[in-house]
């Protein structure tokens, strides 16, 4: 039975800047995230099994990247942690939705912790093929399995 | 002269329904499907060839695809064949446009089924990279001849 | 560190003409392109750097294919050289931007094309992945250098 790649699309609203940046990513700003997950597997056969003929039910797919992706970064301000402590400290006393992390949070950078947010969580029979973040209609990157063997 | 994928983009209108599906795709349902269709080849160097320059006429890959797959698919209803006899005989009885399979009619399978109908159709010099079939605009599969050497 | 792609979306206005094709293409027409122009590397660390955490600059990116590229293209025709040299002359009479190729000007040749204009001023820590090049919504060409190794 061939392989065959399943996608499935998901968008998020979030906030980042970059530190030391020498631009206008320097200052806080947000996107309307898309995010595309790949895994790579061979269609289940068996006859009376509801998931017969699936990779992977897309429904399944999108539990799992809504429970430990999108739940993290959606309306959330992602910083690299110690970059802004006031701004931190306000926004935390505010009740605002922070990802602090010890990354910048560029497009590669997120792709390579959602990468570690997913890999221990997708289902044995299936390997994660890829991943696309669009920041913006024009601009994205992709983290791909077959880049980092 | 390097080689070169060239895809072209269709859409069809199908219903289907999954046979013992834990969920709503057990109803019968449709999709604004849409497929690409890609394929691989040097562009031919002749200089008077109406086809100079080219891979494959993109009006070309437009017919086969049509005549393939398209005119099996479109305003059809995609069913696991023996799964609803009842059903199937009435359809039958007015006149619908059936697609009767034996294989559950999931993105994946359909996917293997399109790869089956074009590869013995296509011109000796390009070879099938890949298909990609949208469910939905956030839902796709894809089948690729190198994820199957 | 992963490897990460970077893709970059560009539109341009350009027409050309195909000689001696057999059909519609072989007028002077227009399209819309779109084009995808993908580098591969790996993301930098170095805490204090402005581009800490990118494999490139999505602007610096912009403003390679802007110049090597959109600059010749936009709101240009493309022509095969000596194919119309009575059209060539008025249109360069009267000032229009033309592009002169030695080449036939299909999505394929143009591809290669752009490939050849971007290599030599792409910075030496990123690699040239693919470019992908709309006609229409509904066609486009691929050059990928890992079919072409």
């Amino acid at each position: 039975m061939d392989k065959i790649r399943l996608t499935r699309r998901f968008t998020f609203e979030a906030a980042h800047a970059l530190a030391h940046y020498d631009g206008a990513c320097r200052h806080v700003h947000g996107h309307s995230y898309k995010l595309e997950v790949t895994v790579l597997g061979q269609p289940l056969q068996e006859e009376q099994h509801p998931k017969n003929g699936m990779v992977l039910d897309f429904g399944d797919l999108k539990k799992l990247v809504t429970t430990h992706v999108l739940e993290k970064f959606d309306h959330a301000l992602v910083l690299l942690q110690d970059s802004a402590p006031a701004l931190i400290e306000v926004l935390q006393h505010q009740g605002h939705k922070l990802l602090l992390t010890p990354w910048q949070p560029t497009c590669e950078h997120m792709l390579l912790y959602i990468k570690e947010q997913l890999l221990p969580h997708l289902p044995q029979n299936v390997s994660l093929h890829s991943l696309k973040l669009w920041e913006t209609e024009n601009a994205y990157g992709e983290w791909h399995a077959a880049d980092n063997l």
